[in-house]
């Protein structure tokens, strides 16, 4: 008989504090208004690259950030603690709400609603005040629990050309990314 | 009084199979025998880059998989399942145990050590038959819990010019990557 898989337990390490406070809702007028959805996306996106987030660690983990500050990047792991579980049992979707984009199964989507929902995200290092880093390009609300700080490496999370499907293409161009 | 952190919970979707069967034993001659230790972490790296793993997926979410296979690389989430938890109470590190490199704190470092040890790599996706992924450059050994699967996302994971300290970039000269 197969073994059932083991449960693992996370503790968040901190916060995000950004003036995101909502999650975007999105798709639910490109079939009426493209031209319309795009020139928000874009907008949205523009805030993301642009708004600067705190990551507000723990005290008791102050002392693991030691040196973070020579990176230029970092990977920020997070939890989106508003998703409604019931969004996290679908299996596949159109892509941000998009009817005119193919079905595709969760795994290859960056939906936040996930079987297991942390979320990756490279983002540029601003700063640090103690135990406060302070982020650009992060698309987490207000309140999101962090899960795990990374430096940004070459070795494990850079790929120069990645090949992506022509759907996703048509996305982030869409959406100005 | 501030809130306590709410727990998360995860539920592993699958398996990593491979040829790797136990964790890197790295650094402990490095003081010793430096021209040694570079030689075989050379040697590791190559077979970390050329190795295939399987990535075992649950039956339950086959379906959430569908369309990954128009992607070049993915992102995967796993879980060092043999990590001693006493090793990830530690605060600050010498990278990969190697005396000559500075002192640094846990979440500055990619030791898989961490409060919350949920790895990320970006891999090779060279194939798929129904609800395993074949991957190149996964550094996982044989039984590690995967946690999710995602597209590589130039998005949310691309940076082309990160810029790291004095002792990573001599860490990744010494290691051949």
């Amino acid at each position: 008989m197969e073994q059932k898989m083991k449960q693992i337990t996370l503790t968040p390490i901190g916060k995000v504090h950004s003036s995101f406070t909502e999650p975007l809702s999105m798709g639910k007028d490109y079939e009426t208004d493209p031209e319309g959805w795009k020139t928000r996306m874009k907008a949205y996106q523009e805030k993301v690259r642009t708004t600067v987030s705190k990551l507000v660690i723990e005290d008791q983990y102050e002392e693991l950030l030691e040196g973070i500050e020579d990176f230029s990047h970092i990977l920020v792991l997070f939890w989106p603690h508003l998703m409604d579980p019931e969004r996290c049992k679908r299996t596949k979707i159109h892509p941000m709400g998009r009817k005119d984009l193919p079905l595709r199964g969760i795994f290859s989507t960056c939906s936040p609603a996930r079987p297991n929902s942390v979320l990756v995200t490279a983002a540029e290092l601003v700063g640090r005040e103690n135990n406060v880093l302070l982020v650009k390009g992060l698309e987490a609300i207000d309140g999101t629990p962090i899960i795990d700080i990374k430096p940004y490496s070459r070795n494990y999370h850079l790929i120069r050309d990645p090949q992506s499907p022509e759907w996703m293409q048509r996305l982030h161009e869409d959406i100005g990314c």
